[in-house]
């Protein structure tokens, strides 16, 4: 179980969203990224080419469907369908950032699950298998019937902060839906949590319908969400925080998606550090100073060598 | 839009897990049972004979799938495919109580997704539709493609705890997944949330690992679950709360499931009174007197007859 | 093609239905049965755990669904689910017993064709290949559109018989429909065939209806089954055949089923031994002392082997 | 529900096997048959146009897939896609005889299931209901997941008979697959019935094989089968039940295929009359002095109109 | 069958694409645009809010899919699942431009069919009927197994041409695979032919290349194509025609995509005139004085009144 | 990758059509036919039985289906279940001639589409790949969702011509519709085309409407077209031709169907040479002098060798 035999039966192709990760995850595997050309006509519909024969071989695309997710979605499937018909052995959809993930179930009558409709899609246009981390629901994984290999990026953000060796860690949730992974992130760290409980819609902003559940008085406080958009909830999360009598304020997150004024909301916000994952490929005119980015390219890499060489992947979901 | 036309059009079946909920609703509708008889063979095999015509007719089965599940499910499954071969013009499941539905993602390795399984079975079996109440992970809707109308049972709760009149409450999330819906309930009392942060795995029941986040001190505290099944959780949550200074416990479900020894882990407890609904037929021997169960026939039938008619349902959804 | 590539490249694992077989069949593979934990909940509802990984594995599920045929069923079914999930190469799904079989086919308006329906979800649940022994029905591989090893059972009670040297043997069809069964086992022991004539529907016992069709007079009659489940049909047929002038009867069958009274019914009757296989596991309270029990594990696990090593199988169908 | 409604909702066509029953259905309906035509280019291949829009029309296409089966087959598939894609609402196959129905299960090593082959390629052509007569094994239903209404043409045939006031009537089944049809058939004319015993392969034909199983001395025999293809084995069977002491030797079938030299075997036989019904168009060279058809126009009409105006069915199964 | 009905059973929708087209279409039929809201979040998801009850109706979604494709597609999927959920009778997308239709065929290895792709995924997400005109290979048609009605734009084009009384008229294919769209517009001005005769590789501009295959000295040339994208090929064949003696060009298509420089590069050319129509929004900046716009609205219109009332669409297709 | 291993995991089978080509095609790849016979029952249904074991098996299906279409298709679906249910590794159908393919869209109001019906039947019975070669429109490889082999015959038709060393060559495609297929013929001979303009209906045969555009006048003409059928076309296309002044005309086809008075047509026509491929078997009434056909074996079995193999099949496409 080599690399040559790695060589001889894998094609790892990276799509336009995420080729840096790409390019560490086949770094990682000791083999080189699979040759395809990706041409977008004057207007606007794109070609694949495959240059290289895919026939008998395990394929993996990488791909995470951040902005602009309906181009990097289509960009998937057409892949899919060109590999499907080019008779490769199985198609492996590595999806480090799974978009459309937060219109998981109906909020009102006549709303579409969209990301249910794009889990059919992939399935239908060709996919065997789905790698994802950090999904914003687990039972996102229930909407394939295709193998989801589920993998899980806290231990990646909490090591770091183990070593940072914070003292009066509380562990925050930044609204009612993330309690769950806020408690599973305090094991690790061995800290207590506390809720931000906002009431009323989705979009409100205004600090008064924001309160502090749990005790947070002279505490670090670690904001971990799956997903940072805007950075709204994170930097009022903290300002509230703060108000309430928290020493300082970290952020964490596995998915960066930074949109819109992202940026100037944390830079601006109490918040010390916001550290992320490169599940999303964080351009330059994105970073700041705050802003640490961790590594989940051998992570996927472990995982996609597990996959082919038949050992199970089960130790890297609790790793 | 007559009774006389639903007559025409609609039959309406139940079938073994809770034929006293079916009566209510078709009572409601104005409407009889339709006829049908389940036998089962001394080597346990399920037959189901439908006694009438359905060729035509928009079929509704009336089915919860509590315990035995297994065999309330095969049931349902056989029905559907009766109802299938015989030319029925849709056929909707109602199912008050969806089982499994706690089997909703994968927790650790080479676990089933079992409440995804039975939305496929539901669904290859001939179903056209599905109404639920209250499912445990509002995600459930996206394992089905075909249309799910999901009732809420809150508003029939919270208007019994609104007539009570009660003071200085506080609603009670007895576990971290459960705090939106905790949440969603105090907006209706216009109470604040608390949380039972509970470390380590599922099954550990000593109180050491359990703690309150947020201000219970003299308050009565309403403890909100979807599904009350062995009564250890909210019995141990009730438990600390009045440990931490709560004046008083009530607790709320929408299914009682009452498995094992929950009437006897409910009546030692210091649960004032769980108040329940009617989704799951609870039997004589299960009811207690802190028991107070509450009937959703009225809203089924309503949702029933909105279907038929092609009314909008969704006024129902929030009613 | 020895034992040892078996053992790298299948896991055979056993659902609670027949754990001796399952355990027998392994034995003679040379191999262990895979680990896994069947759980019920104090609600009814199973969880099933698998503890090593089938990740590229050809796997083979072990289980009768004889009573209780939907509990059965449904631990297929979720296993099906979880090793789909968990990325094994092949599921096989080995069914001695196939519960429900005699649904086959509509009696009577608006029945269900329950035999196709299971046929149906195992499917839908993810089986690549389904092994069964002596279906009620040799039409019902049809219903699956995977592939179907169809096992014969009768050489195993045919050997047993010929061991025997009985003289003037008449091989009897308990009804109208398993005449072509009873003529191929006569084709084995070199006999004529009889009929019992039985007017009217299928739950009538009285004796005035049933007549013998053939001559018995004298003869050593053998009535043979695909199912024993009352033993109400043989012990009635045995009767009637001793009163038409039969020296003594047997009665065989693959599947004992052994339902309700069927030990009282056939230890009354006539009949000398009951000579049946253990597709289905049969309790020692069933057990009585005219049943004798074959053993069908080497059949089974040369079937296994055979489909593994890609050798026909065909020689074990007129084995 | 008058003929008026009929005509506004429904239209029937005829493909080419059999346009004389076509004709006296549409005729026992009050309405025209659909204007279609079906043209054979030089090299073989089939088009079917047809005349007149189908757009939301309850539509019946009528056609039997006996010889040339591969090609009625054909009209039918191309037929339903042509309406699958006119967007008819509904598009019902009658099939008057169901050809390949025979080959229903693997006799040996690598067979097909034609029979069910053909039942996957009509619903996947688009049919969304079947209606056949006496399909060879009652479990074909089961091959299809849409609605079959499954006809009876016993009742006509025994009409027949028993308006004849024959004596000392014995109801042959000319094979051990064909008991129950025949203690079906002798419960409505209340006779005993015999069974020819034929011991070795289908083809083979020596009277040293064949013997009687039951009374038949100096009685009328009626043998019955669903299918008379070659007219040898209803004809070698007469031959025995002559040589045996039978009286007088009439057949029946539902399903008169008489093909290669049917008409000698049975002409030469000492087969009195065989009574058939139309399903099959008899050509006239196919036709002589001892067959007799008998319509099933009616029954096909009533089931079309019952159908339509969603009335049960079920009565014309048994009728 | 007044307006009234068609109010009370259907609801048409417009998404982003070409709004202006869908308020022509409705204000054909005499109703109004359903109400529904598209919202991009910052991070570049789509977010559909349906305003009011589809619950039972025929709804009709006007949606064509040109730049940006993949948003305008994403667009139509999300409002398909929509739609689905909640319980619309039929969901019909009406694509007056069909994007990516020119990927419908592999060129060379290892290329997808997006056109195929496309189609799957609409029929997946639920639509029951697609609406489209001139698709780029009438064989698209056949991707779908739902219906497709397949409007022809061509007589608009034409009636516009013939209205002109041009005189000496050639029509002129631009290339090898436009010959029989020529040849039936032709047909309709009653006119001969010219072929554009170009080698090599499709985008290959040098005009040494090109020849004239036919008689156009001193000829009125129309040049005739389904889409008109970059305006290359007319630009540099209208040279071309010119050049070998043409005395004027003009150029119509149905579907004017007009991407990058097309404007300069018709705006540049010897065209006199470019008549296309309006089933792609062509923005204020993309349209110039050369450019003539004729609208379809009539005729979609027409066509959802038949499909709706059931009449037969077939006039439409020839008109 | 010796033919040892190709002995060892392919097996070519032939059915009825075409089984010169299938012997020459093994013997290309240096290993037997499998063997299976097919057996028409006299009734017309055909029976086919494997006489080999697949299990495990590469397996590939060699099929053209010419005239009579309908069996050779049936042959083929029958094969496929076959051959599904035998547990086949893969299934992959070789055809030389695909049948049908003519009737790939919708050219008036409610025809069916019988190219993609039939490729839906083929992937419902079981194919996992197809092979073919010429198809009519290349569109019909997205007709199919398994990968489609879609091999290039126009190399073997343009090498015999080269090698003919004929000048002043212009390639004539015989109607609007084969430009393309003429074009890229014409470059394999750098020649010019000319095109034969047919106005009206596709039956009419009279010569006024027929007109050639291009330059023939002392020309060595080739017709190319990928079927010739009656030859009608071909053979009024070359009288044309003649008086318009061309030298000398051939013609030249992938598919010989050569139906009807195909022989007489072309015999009596100005057509010097016809010049087929085998993908038809010509049987020998049909051969006559001016007909040459050129050998497509040794380009199918270097094809399945590269399939098996795994290698790209690319190469052979432009070969």
């Amino acid at each position: 179980m080599t690399n040559n035999q790695l060589k001889d039966e894998v094609k790892v192709f990276s799509l336009s969203s995420n080729k840096p990760l790409a390019e560490a995850i086949v770094k990682e595997l000791g083999i080189d990224l699979g040759d395809c050309t990706i041409k977008t006509f004057s207007d606007g519909e794109i070609q694949i080419n495959i240059e290289e024969t895919v026939r008998g071989y395990d394929t993996y695309i990488i791909q995470s469907t951040n902005d602009p997710s309906d181009q990097h979605l289509m960009e998937t499937l057409i892949m899919l369908d060109a590999f499907k018909r080019a008779s490769a052995k199985t198609i492996n959809v590595v999806m480090p950032y799974f978009g459309y993930a937060r219109q998981d179930r109906k909020t009102r009558s006549r709303e579409p699950i969209t990301a249910k409709l794009i889990a059919d899609l992939i399935e239908k246009a060709g996919a065997t298998r789905v790698m994802a981390m950090d999904l914003h629901a687990t039972q996102v994984q229930g909407f394939f019937d295709i193998p989801v290999d589920h993998l899980n990026g806290q231990p990646i953000l909490a090591d770091y902060f183990i070593e940072k060796n914070l003292e009066d860690v509380v562990v925050v949730a930044p609204d009612h839906g993330s309690v769950k992974r806020a408690r599973s992130f305090a094991e690790r760290l061995n800290a207590p949590i506390a809720i931000l409980d906002r009431r009323g819609p989705r979009d409100t902003v205004e600090h008064g319908h924001l309160s502090v559940v749990g005790d947070v008085e002279n505490q670090t406080c670690i904001l971990i969400d799956d997903i940072v958009d805007t950075g709204r909830r994170i930097s009022t999360g903290a300002e509230v925080l703060i108000k309430t009598g928290a020493k300082e304020v970290y952020a964490t997150c596995t998915h960066a998606v930074l949109s819109g004024i992202a940026k100037q909301n944390i830079e601006l916000s109490p918040i010390k550090e916001l550290v992320a994952t490169d599940t999303i490929n964080i351009s330059e005119d994105k970073r700041f100073d705050k802003l640490t980015v961790l590594s989940t390219a051998e992570l996927f890499a472990e995982a996609i060598r597990r996959v082919h060489f038949e050992e199970p992947v089960s130790p890297l979901f609790n790793y």
